[in-house]
């Protein structure tokens, strides 16, 4: 063995173990909203303070930046060891910026912000069951200042919002987002606007009640039909569905039942399915290195979106699943035509609630909240303005008006978490899952009928394949541009919602360029 | 704050954290029983030891070793402050034995014992499956030899059998369990003679298929009704049944269904729930202490035998549930009596197998385990013979043999897990249990009534009182002289079991001092 190779080695070594923390961590939350008693919930806040501390001590320690320092030059980042493969330069790159980012934080500054997020969680909890911003806001501008700080330690080039992005989607920056939002945007509501205009979609005899327990095994059936297997992962039940991996071999998910609506436990199964399915396809033998790991929470979402909607919404999939439930569902099916049950699942009504967003709509729910936390950091809203206009862009966007603070800017938890930046990569995966569909497509133009008839596989080892694979040796941008051969771009998304939406509203293709002035 | 006090608040904190990693080791350990897939287990196992190894560090590295230092001579155990309670000077002292137990194996010695151990787990395992002793013969010489090093390692005044059984049973000897085990060898092989001479129990009616979902909702309904809440524990499935818990707040219990058995699943309900209220009465705000630990294995055995047997087998207790069964099976008990359902529950029948036997013979099994791993350590059998040193003391002790090696020597887990000592605990429980029984009859001489009645919560508050409440300041034999008043004794156990069988099945009681020569 080389020095060089010696050396990654034990870098290796070292993070493999912090991943092992980490993996242990992620087992406690997931038992947290699953299983645990809950007078449990004040010790299994110290178990998982501790555990969080020791993988902080393990990834910024001595041990790990000696070892990290004789492979790169930890001021600049540059590799200082010949004989590495690209892949473990990759790797390093990656290391380096992780050390730099978690060790710019001075720990008091860790201190108050796990505190003032801690707290804030509860105000908010508060505020929002009683309708009452004004409670919350004191809190919400401790927390915005702490994000303004936080993005000046981690530091930017162009805007303090890069530097939050960065934490959630590496290497992105406020002024791209900026740029296919704005085309999104623009698309996104011309379509909405055809769409209020065409008849709508009658679904009221899809709503009827499905035994909660009969829900819970169809969707352990789904599961295993798409090939989520127990070997390997395992369903619950929890308020909010998730999914939590501590290893490739554990890869858990859960669902929420909702007795008159079993498309919102389909959904969610598919949509976890496609988290859990990135994870058990990352490659072991890279576990605990950045090779071992996912990009991105974009590229995470891109892949439950994916399931979620580019599978789970498609005709094909719901010719194959029309059966299935029929036979499940004893009865309560009966009569329904395919094409009764496809356009209901796809129903388009903007609402309210990002979370219960149709698949159009979604995105602007997502633009809203970019735009506002854009202008909270920078400082051109102030706090106190929140819920003004956060209704004045629902209009806007959405053209429908909150009645509570509750319903409006109180309703995510991601703010009172101290997440700023974290919003867009909920719309950028869809983005991303648009333009890996189209390279996915011409490998295989007949995916719909095999879809059909129940084949999974291919997907999966697509998805495998392509992204899974890589770990995080490459950006999100990076992986798009070697999956489809594009630079980043919100074409393919655009053109799969009003294609799909045009034909199911209006009943024809959107002529080309119609849409896109 | 004296300086004393600061010493000892510092040592509290320094132990805490040991246990809250302890806790999270159960929690992952928990898991690997109820919910975690299959292809998990190399990753568990990784996690698992990294938690190990920091738990031995916390209770062994040098800022523990600093702090115990303050208090106590490390070499002689004696506490050198003084404005100590008598209580932190009893912690004191269990503090300075774990920490000598602790730090007197070499790391060396401790990685080899983990090594022949998990490999003797696999060759254990395939040697059972197979019947074939021969092939564990190799790896069975390698742990007793382990084990005799261990002995020598934490040192012993009379026999090396001693200091291995002191790791489970603090302060326990040989050469006492030698003297409670032959009195109680004799009373229960006099027993067991005139009950095969007496009418035999005829529990057929009993034995109809109870489903495995009722017998589960069954399971959650008892123990809700003996007090045992979602809000500190849950009930799940596993293979064996156990408890396990991470805190007071957080203390779970598994059972197992057989659909012919419902008693089984009933059984161990009872015995799991008896472990979890010892552990969720211990004192919360000395956990992390060992005023907050459990005192040994068979205080701890004691408490689940206590509503298993002693409780779960009394005729009071069945005259409580059977209405529950009946309503809960519809129809299965039909036309069955108390008097039935109650003896059929408490009939004797040897049997080969430890952990199927009835309450009577019980003994008889740890006994002979005792007896043959005393044997084994201190060399007068060796271990080629094994097989047939089992076959004949099952033929004197219990009158029948094994035909297979799987069914004998070959049963039990516990000597390829490496625990020589660990057996005697079980037969302990059972004679602790009756020893703190005679005190609690003298407090609450109408319980039966009561339990007849489904009023369980007095038994729970007398048992946190007079026993959970004191966490480790007492040694098993303190804390018997404390409770009962009286030495350990078998005499207490061997009165039940003379009584109360002699009712069932001789129809009257035996004459005082009948049975003991």
């Amino acid at each position: 063995m080389t020095n060089s190779e010696k050396a990654y080695q034990d870098l290796c070594q070292l993070s493999r173990r912090a991943k092992i923390l980490e993996g242990i961590s992620h087992l406690l939350e997931w038992d947290q909203e699953t299983c645990m008693p809950k007078a449990a919930s004040p010790i299994r806040a110290e178990q998982l303070q501790i555990i969080a501390g020791l993988i902080h001590r393990q990834k910024t320690g001595k041990p790990f930046a000696d070892a990290l320092s004789k492979l790169v030059d930890l001021k600049t980042g540059s590799v200082k060891q010949d004989g590495l493969k690209p892949e473990q330069k990759a790797a390093l790159k990656r290391w380096h910026k992780d050390y730099k980012m978690q060790t710019s934080l001075p720990s008091a500054f860790v201190e108050q912000f796990a505190k003032v997020t801690s707290e804030a969680h509860l105000v908010w909890d508060r505020a929002k069951k009683q309708n009452d911003f004004a409670s919350f806001l004191p809190t919400l501008k401790k927390v915005i200042d702490l994000n303004k700080q936080k993005a000046e330690y981690f530091g930017y080039s162009d805007h303090p919002y890069d530097a939050l992005l960065d934490i959630y989607e590496p290497e992105m920056t406020k002024k791209e987002v900026e740029k296919v939002f704005s085309s999104l945007k623009k698309s996104i509501m011309e379509l909405l606007g055809r769409i209020q205009k065409a008849k709508q979609i009658d679904d009221s005899k899809l709503q009827l009640r499905y035994p909660p327990s009969l829900q819970l095994s169809f969707g352990n059936k789904l599961a295993k039909m798409i090939g989520y297997t127990d070997e390997r992962g395992r369903l619950d039940l929890s308020t909010h569905p998730f999914s939590s991996a501590s290893h490739p071999t554990d890869s858990r998910i859960t669902t929420r039942i909702i007795p008159n609506l079993p498309i919102s436990n389909i959904r969610s199964i598919l949509h976890e399915c496609g988290h859990a399915f990135y994870e058990m396809g990352l490659p072991e033998q890279h576990y605990g290195t950045p090779l071992g790991e996912s990009v991105s929470l974009g590229v995470h979402e891109s892949q439950s979106r994916w399931w979620e909607t580019r599978i789970g919404l498609s005709k094909g999939f719901w010719k194959f699943l029309m059966p299935h439930m029929k036979k499940h569902f004893k009865g309560k099916l009966d009569g329904i035509k395919l094409e009764t049950l496809w356009k209901g699942v796809n129903k388009v009504e903007p609402s309210l609630i990002r979370v219960e967003a149709d698949e159009v709509s979604y995105a602007l729910h997502v633009i809203l909240r970019f735009e506002l936390e854009v202008a909270l950091i920078e400082g051109s809203l102030s706090p106190k303005d929140l819920p003004e206009a956060w209704n004045q862009k629902m209009e806007e966007l959405l053209g429908i008006v909150p009645k509570t603070d509750s319903q409006g800017c109180l309703q995510d938890i991601h703010w009172s978490m101290g997440a700023f930046g974290y919003f867009p990569t909920y719309a950028l995966g869809n983005l991303y899952a648009s333009q890996f569909f189209e390279a996915f497509e011409k490998a295989h133009p007949d995916w719909e009928n095999l879809v059909e008839k129940g084949e999974f596989e291919f997907i999966k080892k697509w998805l495998t394949d392509n992204i899974h694979v890589h770990g995080r040796r490459y950006s999100s941008r990076e992986l798009l541009k070697k999956v489809s051969g594009k630079a980043f771009t919100s074409e393919p998304f655009e053109s799969y919602l009003n294609n799909k939406y045009s034909k199911i509203y209006i009943g024809s293709l959107p002529r080309k360029g119609q849409f896109r002035p």
